[in-house]
């Protein structure tokens, strides 16, 4: 069983767009900076081929942002992260792991360039603005640091393009990946980009004031109706089919980045300051596991593992030789699929694999994000 | 309706305790610093008339630690808190604010010294670990900075003294509401306390390892089952009740200690270096709102208004003068509860308070937590 009750409560934060996202009958949230974030409505799989077919609206408020305004803004951005920032243009977005002085990973943002004085980390699941203050207090560093009022909605699916224009106006076919534009809703200007947590394409709209939140969406569901808009969410089987990362689950603050196979969003060589870039230049050559992907023959049922232990060992002959992170059934490969992190030494031969009794040959699946991250 | 379905991923930690939960018929859980708190086991009522009048254990191993260690443990942790630390005992706890340097309050836990270069922050819901971390490589301290593995379970309600004796033995009579000593389960040391998060007496538990966990539960079981133990868990309408507030509901990150009534955790004229107590002494007196507790006639249903819209307005004559921020039945004074922030300006008078069209006489409830926390 892999859902239970949640109680709600201030502390679990509703978004601007949570009275529609309730209309549309969602079934299931999980917590995500403290906030509430949808992860079903219809079933896992109706979803799934809703999300590849058509074009979807999400609820990702809980993607949080941190500003990081002033002189020094650039400057505490790069001392969080090993990934060179300076050749960031205006508008863009980068992936960029954010790592302690050991070299450890605390999130894995998009960083957002709004200007040269001004940054926005788009968050995964992790307090990054107590870190970022900390710095900011300990450095003394001319900077504000503060979680501003903004929030994401995507639009996602191979109609998304389509949608966004509809609502946006032309000039969004010609934004690139990673790329944005400041346009504008009901003479709100907002940032619009060409991203999104999934492989089916699609844009990240900036929501920045509530108010604005429902008649957007109202928009979009009007403006999409013969595209089969819909209600969607972030969706597990499609994200481990299509490679991508879940930061908490597959990868944590005991990881480095090249045991999760972020060797190319690391600027090694780059001069520049960053906490972490002197640990990981020593630590990248001593690495004893990997994350990889797992494809399993047959069809395991792979829930109960995850029920409520947070994992599960995976085995060779007896012996533990990494650890389950994440799991799902890939609907278009017919396959279940998971991400691990494995003991280098396992890894250059196809052993036989053993999660809690269930054997599996194991292989890599296609998960480095570097085709939809740059 | 106040609950939906929780997805369960590795993101939201499962705690050695949570196969025992779940065997014990949990109903629901919220998810808090990023790992499973359960919630509800019977219903609110049952559960809490059994913590009044029983005894339960609790899985609050979601309580997370964070240890810092070092020749400058003790003054990063100052730097932290406006609440002087320099008179605790070792093996003494107190409750301690951690503030920005606006004085804006990021987390409430309970402070622990281990040793003089040894503490523990027993937290709130937040991931205070990333603001020491961030503050420890600013000031360039001397300290490591970590999430131990510690997770704490509390055995609370009437008998939890006589069930503790029972399993560490009769020395945890004397002690005293906010020590601890060092106790043995089955050859472990672990740390075990007089606290919780009720009204209804009890111990915290810090277990270090987790394959003591179960073994701990299943004793506290056998040894409790005259004094009719069962599991529970935090108990919202006992908490309202009792006056016990909760971070991230209660009070976030916008709010002063001031404001939510903390004065007297604050040591404004200790000569200690903290970040925020400059910031505090210049706002002490410039206070606006207040967090109050609010006792409503009749029997409104206050659930609607807190269905995923994350509070609700407070008004009189129409005009806002605050904000709803948790809420309760009291099952001990028949009546509905709650905590809000409040323009002081409406404090001195009992003018009839208005919340989504239903009204109320506002007066205060013992909430201030002065008698619970030293």
């Amino acid at each position: 069983m892999n859902s239970k009750s949640l109680s709600v409560s201030r502390r679990v934060r509703a978004t601007p767009f949570s009275k529609r996202v309730e209309q549309a009958g969602v079934q299931a949230y999980t917590v995500y900076n403290h906030m509430l974030l949808p992860t079903q409505f219809k079933s896992a799989e109706e979803d799934y081929w809703h999300l590849c077919e058509h074009v979807q609206v999400w609820d990702v408020a809980a993607e949080r942002q941190v500003e990081l305004k002033g002189p020094d803004a650039a400057k505490l951005a790069q001392l969080m992260t090993p990934r060179d920032l300076r050749r960031l243009d205006t508008l863009q977005g980068k992936y960029a792991p954010i790592c302690d002085e050991q070299g450890f990973i605390f999130n894995d943002p998009i960083i957002i360039k709004l200007a040269d004085d001004r940054f926005w980390l788009s968050l995964a699941d992790s307090d990054v603005r107590l870190f970022a203050k900390g710095l900011a207090i300990g450095y003394e560093l001319n900077v504000e640091v503060f979680e501003p009022e903004v929030y994401p909605l995507a639009v996602q699916g191979p109609k998304a393009e389509e949608l966004v224009a509809r609502v946006f106006g032309e000039s969004v076919h010609a934004i690139r990946f990673f790329r944005g534009e400041i346009l504008s809703f009901e003479g709100v200007d907002m940032y619009v980009a060409r991203s999104g947590w999934s492989k089916q394409g699609g844009f990240e709209i900036y929501v920045p004031n509530p108010e604005i939140a429902l008649p957007l969406w109202d928009v979009l569901f009007e403006k999409g109706r013969d595209l089969h808009v819909r209600a969607g969410c972030p969706n597990c089987n499609e994200r481990i089919e299509a490679g991508l990362l879940s930061y908490g689950g597959d990868m944590d603050a005991f990881d480095t980045p090249f045991e999760c196979g972020l060797d190319s969003y690391l600027d090694l060589n780059a001069d520049i300051e960053s906490l972490s870039i002197q640990a990981l230049r020593e630590k990248q050559h001593t690495i004893t596991r990997r994350l990889v992907g797992l494809a399993f023959h047959g069809e395991p049922n792979l829930s109960d593992v995850f029920n409520y232990v947070g994992g599960a060992d995976l085995l060779v002959n007896g012996k533990k030789v990494g650890e389950l992170r994440s799991q799902a059934w890939s609907f278009k490969f017919n396959k279940q699929l998971a991400f691990a992190m494995i003991d280098t030494d396992y890894l250059d031969n196809n052993d036989c694999i053993e999660v809690d009794g269930m054997s599996s040959i194991f292989h890599e699946i296609p998960f480095n994000p570097d085709k939809l991250m740059t």
